[in-house]
């Protein structure tokens, strides 16, 4: 694995590039980026994706953005083949080839644990929140069979530590962070972090604080927005920056934004 | 939570009940159940099923047991409710309602994670390892909505440890473990433990040592069976009464077979 992270002509997929912390991570992935760099941003909405296509270019033109409307719980293999085999980039070569898997969501938290019983909709959550990661990721490692792959899996303190009236987010995290953990071991090759960016004050949070069954959660959530302690997106942003310019992680590892950065 | 747990009139219910450690655990259970007792096995296998019924009456012949075939990866919600219906323990009242989530599979141990793309394979394979655990939980804190309800999850040390070419099981074993950890976290009020048994010798293993496509796990199952050091059913099923009489773990805790006990 090289020692140089950023200003290498990379290749970036994004998932969930529309908003919040996925916006954040392009915006600023982007400016550290080089020359005849290709950024691809995938996300349901338009007008999101468009935003923040226009923010990645004001940050650095020489990046070559393009965006994808698709709902990641409906997409399989042949999609992922189609956007990845765009023309714009067919035939070049990249420096670096990095897969942020952001897109997700909260699962339905007005749900508890013991009423979560559904097949069907167990099936449609994991679509969103972990079989689509696999599939992507899957088309991604076809289209780039080696070189310098770096795959962030954006994962939660939920993936380790259940939370009451967040089942579905807390399994649907456990799970997809264990397919990075067998992909990390099965393919050393590959340089996989596991990043969790803290509790992020994003539009997830307040579909949260109205939704959530359990009072003790909402608390939580309200308590530390209001005591301003919810981390910006900049701050994580920042975070994972630096990580990944420290090289300094274990591929397959799981880092928190409250995590000390390795020496 | 009552300090008894053996002796007493029971209800249970067990999954993956036609062989191995869903037979173990089975006839040594029964033979530690009060008077009244009833036991239900849910497996695919009829032959397998009867066989444990015989081995159950011999061993307790004060336990009523009832067997059903059934497909756990294609049950929902109204099958479970109809079991759980059954007449032969309607309106009868339990001191103990005891729920082994011990069925399982191994999921496609030729495929490495790479490769592990297709969202309807996902979904069959949580069917089978998460989605029906669910279906079943729900249905039995509804038939039982109070009592000691204490529920057993056969899981693996794969839940915790990423293993080459065992993609499926380890996603499948942290979804379901963490759905557990969930659920005890909201009700405070069951009785829940997390038990990973060990690596036991049954046709799960040769089934591994047959399929998988890494060698180095391959290897790893083929040494412990040639020097003896998997664990027997015997062991394991040994093990997990012993956790349970010594009432000593804290509901939703995962306990390992090579765990020392509680004291």
């Amino acid at each position: 694995m090289s020692d140089q992270f950023w200003g290498l002509k990379t290749f970036c997929l994004l998932t969930g590039g529309s908003q919040g912390i996925g916006r954040g991570f392009a915006v600023e992935f982007a400016r550290k980026f080089g020359v005849g760099s290709h950024m691809l941003l995938l996300a349901r909405s338009t007008p999101g994706l468009e935003q923040t296509r226009s923010l990645v270019k004001s940050a650095n033109s020489d990046v070559n953005v393009q965006i994808h409307s698709v709902d990641l719980g409906k997409a399989d293999l042949s999609v992922f083949k189609t956007i990845l085999d765009h023309e714009d980039w067919k035939g070049e070569s990249f420096d670096l080839m990095l897969l942020v898997h952001n897109a997700g969501s909260v699962g339905r938290a007005d749900q508890l644990s013991k009423d979560m019983d559904d097949p069907q909709e167990w099936n449609r959550y994991l679509s969103l929140n972990l079989f689509h990661v696999t599939s992507l990721t899957a088309e991604f490692l076809r289209k780039f069979p080696s070189g310098h792959r770096c795959i962030i899996n954006v994962t939660s303190l939920c993936a380790v530590k259940p939370f009451k009236s967040m089942g579905y987010y807390c399994v649907g995290k456990a799970a997809r962070e264990m397919y990075f953990k067998v992909l990390a071991e099965e393919n050393p090759e590959l340089d996989i972090i596991n990043y969790s960016p803290g509790p992020v004050d994003t539009d997830m949070v307040s579909g949260l604080i109205n939704q959530i069954q359990d009072e003790e959660t909402r608390h939580s959530f309200v308590s530390m927005r209001s005591s301003k302690t919810l981390v910006t997106v900049g701050e994580t942003t920042q975070k994972v920056i630096d990580l990944l310019t420290s090289r300094g992680y274990k591929s397959g590892d799981r880092f928190d934004y409250f995590d000390p950065l390795p020496q």
